[in-house]
């Protein structure tokens, strides 16, 4: 049996649940959990904002802990090895995407929490594809916002070949903005943030970026006219997509990986006059999520964390519901 | 004096006009206008629907013609050469776009129609760079309108590396989507053609579209989903761009060229679960109209036009309006 926390409705209480997770499946491996960092789709799937949520449901995508067991056919681990898992515990494995090494673009990949049992548990368990090994020069204690929160915001300069010449701005200093800072700081690039928060102004230059605008100062951003080659919004709110559009240099990208449900009133003369792009991408492929874990532990790029017990788990699900967390809660065995 | 037609307020009759273009620029050159197309872009500048027209106004920018006189730092040009002129007639030269070869992505690129007098006339002027020699295996009396709606369509494949193995798509087939089609079809892809109208189902085919899909058939839009590596909309009315987005493969992209006045009211989550991307550009660089000729030449890609002469400009006018012309109207002197 598997002891994990579950709610059995939507914005529902986590509460102890055991379930039995069966056969181990022959590709599959089992993770002892030591840490799982919680993220804001752990709590948008909690109150089933996105429709696709089943109960009694377990959260949990930023899983670190050590294998357990290992399915008859798997190769590459061995139990006790250290691992990590993220969004997504399974891929079909034969489709374009997956073929190409686009696993996170496969149609039938599934989500950890999606229809299954996530981290917040004391066992989860994973097609072995889709878990990657914790390179020794990470700690592991703040090491799992970096399967969700860091490949989503790393896997876009892999994607679009972001040069470190590039300007870069971030909207949102949160959970995955920190992390942004951080990776493109490292990545070479020239890096803005946009925040609202002046608290955060003054955080996001210690964390990495090179100058800050107010986001709710409408000139400051419209002195930013043609700068960046890229914009990586984290934001789940509607902002004025238009005016940040004109901050963008020719050739430039707004790219969202920040899950924001009310529709881009884009303008088409905004993105004509420039050849600019407006483009969203989901987490990344087991391949560029051991790329990310290559480069966070060479620059030092970690997730500035707090730490709460798998006890206190209702706690920490109220923390991040209040947006003061800073900048990642993690919950610890 | 040049021998011109303009209109005299918003979308007034073109009536005879002449007026002195001064002494001629030493990097401009003088062009004796043999053929003019009619984009729809004289229609929308005549009516000021983008509010920047200046009258009189001159129509006309899709021109082709021989040089007939040069200013003294014009090296390039001859009197006599065979030359066309399109949407730009002049550039900054000093900005990062002209030093990197975008020279249509120049903030202070002329427009030929705007707050300038353009191919409706007996003679047109234009720094020498927006000028490009006509190669001597496309016939003079169809090729005007490469110089606008050809490139706009070509030059997607150049910015975007569209590869002859990718499926591509065209949205509308009318003035820029017929060449559209010719210029995919010659580059090896897979062509399918979105249109309303049953008679250009069957041209489309004829003209190089592999499949046809009745662009008022939603199930049919449907059942093609995830095909397409790129969508070029030559529209400018409001579709349900989500359902278009749905028919793109993963790391799609859907890209306008017609002048689209309603925002696009697109979803993240459409975006996102493909990482397909939306995007907007004008014309082309001088360098990739002449790369544009040279293929134009090289694969027979020929604009199907009606002809006019230039006395019968206000029939046209009203030709192009009616939106029956088959596909693009030239005038001839």
């Amino acid at each position: 049996m598997i002891k994990a926390y579950a709610a059995f409705e939507p914005s529902g209480e986590l509460t102890p649940f055991e379930y039995d997770p069966g056969e181990l499946g022959p590709n599959d491996v089992e993770i002892k959990v030591e840490f799982c960092g919680i993220c804001h789709s752990d709590l948008s799937m909690l109150n089933n904002e996105w429709g696709m949520t089943s109960y009694p449901f377990v959260p949990g995508h930023e899983v670190i802990g050590t294998i357990s067991a290992v399915g008859h056919q798997v190769t590459q681990f061995s139990e006790g090895d250290l691992v990590g898992l993220g969004w997504h515990s399974d891929y079909c494995h034969d489709c374009r995407s997956c073929n190409t090494g686009d696993h996170n673009l496969c149609d039938e990949a599934a989500g950890t929490i999606v229809g299954r049992h996530g981290g917040f548990a004391d066992k989860v368990r994973a097609d072995a594809t889709s878990v990657v090994a914790l390179p020794s020069h990470i700690d592991k204690a703040i090491a799992g916002p970096l399967f969700c929160a860091g490949i989503t915001v790393f896997n876009p300069l892999v994607q679009f070949n972001i040069k470190p010449t590039d300007r870069v701005a971030v909207i949102g200093i949160g959970g995955l903005g920190h992390l942004a800072l951080q990776f493109l700081n490292a990545w070479g690039c020239h890096v803005t943030a946009f925040t609202s928060s002046e608290q955060k102004q003054k955080e996001a230059l210690e964390m990495g970026a090179h100058a800050v605008i107010n986001s709710t100062d409408k000139n400051a951003i419209k002195a930013a006219a043609k700068q960046f080659d890229l914009i990586i919004s984290t934001v789940d709110v509607k902002l004025d997509w238009n005016r940040y559009i004109n901050t963008l240099a020719p050739k430039g990208r707004l790219h969202f990986v920040g899950a924001t449900l009310e529709p881009l009133d884009i303008s088409v003369f905004g993105l004509m006059d420039a050849q600019r792009s407006v483009s969203s991408s989901p987490v990344g492929s087991p391949s560029t999520i051991a790329t990310m874990l290559d480069f966070a532990g060479r620059h030092d790029i970690k997730p500035i964390i707090e730490e709460f017990s798998f006890d206190q788990i209702n706690d920490a699900m109220k923390r991040l519901e209040s947006g003061d967390a800073r900048y990642r809660i993690v919950l610890k065995r």
